[in-house]
């Protein structure tokens, strides 16, 4: 494991570069999916192929589950789950707030996630039941925050999602919290719950590559999360899900927010 | 006003200084006002008092209306608008976007605002009628971007406040609209609309110094602003607020979602 978390988080590192490198160059920009708001660029593509080449080169026999697709899962006990750039449209529009996140699951089990926040130059490891980093330096454990003292990330359109499901009714949310933000990266938000930077994020619609990374540093830190389905699918499938600084206030969002 | 331009820039780069210094000492953290989401810190105060201290010994017969009020609004043509950090709860818990806010006005119009992104050390300059600048170099006037391809920046507090004050109903804007962000800096996100970062910013509740810079900045560009009042306050009244890249999609979002 320690063999592939160093080769590993020099990829991560190496693919940064290459995406601020972009940065300043031309890139094409499609809608996917048919939806106006769920962007890819020719940089997702190219800095996903990277990762894969260099994490296939040197193990072989491992597996991925990637965002864009450039490499179909095959059957494996060690799966890479990859986002090259969780946050695509900060990624385009505002030229930083967004991340590569990159996952070690073995057995279904989540045991290494790494997340860059590439503009920011801060790198965060967690490794299953060895603790978090930030850029090398240990994360201490959280501390309970009560929920009028909670940040909260959530957008307009989880909002009204979740309404539209009949799964949670949100808009009444702000007078129980602290503030209110929407930043646009599920990976980076779940990780800045690790920093006491926000405390809450809920989102109505993520895949496992938006947060397969991010969850295991959380895990590691105390923090907790739940989703719409008991297991993390290993697919495109998409769920709702939340994160939170501590059980007592995700059981009390979910008491006074939720159906059911 | 070259004078007093290039003099205030370099007062404010300073403050950005001091500020950046302050974020790795120790500092006191108070409710404002009451409300446990309206923050001020020792920081604010300090970063305040060496503006006004440094704009008025260069220029002491000019005016001061400030956020943290260290200084008493005296009677004066020309009247300098200060937020020294606006976005406090960012600048508290996440260490980047707040920004220095300088504005001033002469009989009541804006002449010079000047927006400093403390951390992402972006300095954006308007000057009424010779453009704005972001580092010393000229922005180019915005395109209009329409409805569907706009980021909107409103926090679920401002949604349910201009809901429950019978003014708008934005609970259903996302389907409307390319994204949705809440970044809490009303400043920056004004000069981000003139950098097509984002394409219209709306709140419930600012103050003349969350917005007095910036507007001269978006003006600049091309960029519109509607307030609940037809003037500018020049006192510390607090409004609704809305900002665009064009008249258009500020009259479409003003149609369909604000009551008359």
């Amino acid at each position: 494991m320690e063999k592939r978390l160093e080769y590993v988080k020099k990829v991560v590192l190496e693919t940064g570069e290459l995406i601020r490198q972009r940065l300043n160059e031309e890139m094409e920009i499609k809608e996917k999916d048919g939806q106006r708001s769920n962007l890819v660029t020719s940089v997702d593509i190219e800095a996903e192929q990277y990762l894969v080449e260099q994490i296939s080169k040197k193990f072989p026999k491992d597996s991925f589950l990637t965002e864009e697709k450039t490499i179909s899962l095959t059957k494996s006990d060690y799966v890479w789950i990859i986002d090259p750039i969780d946050g695509t449209m900060n990624f385009v529009y505002t030229s930083k707030d967004f991340a590569i996140s990159v996952a070690l699951y073995v057995n279904g089990e989540g045991l290494l996630g790494i997340v860059y926040d590439v503009m920011a130059d801060e790198l965060f490891v967690g490794v299953k039941d060895h603790g978090a980093s930030l850029d090398g330096k240990k994360i201490s454990k959280l501390k309970p925050v009560p929920l009028e003292k909670s940040i909260v990330d959530i957008s307009l359109k989880s909002v009204l999602s979740l309404r539209n499901k009949g799964i949670a009714e949100l808009s009444n949310l702000t007078p129980e919290i602290f503030s209110h933000r929407n930043m646009g990266s599920a990976a980076l938000r779940i990780v800045h719950i690790g920093l006491n930077r926000i405390h809450v994020y809920i989102s109505a619609k993520l895949c496992v590559w938006d947060i397969a990374a991010a969850i295991i540093i959380l895990e590691e830190l105390g923090g907790v999360h739940i989703f719409m389905e008991k297991k993390l699918p290993f697919n495109s499938d998409n769920f709702w899900f939340m994160a939170a600084n501590n059980k007592e206030v995700e059981t009390q969002i979910k008491d006074k927010f939720f159906c059911n």
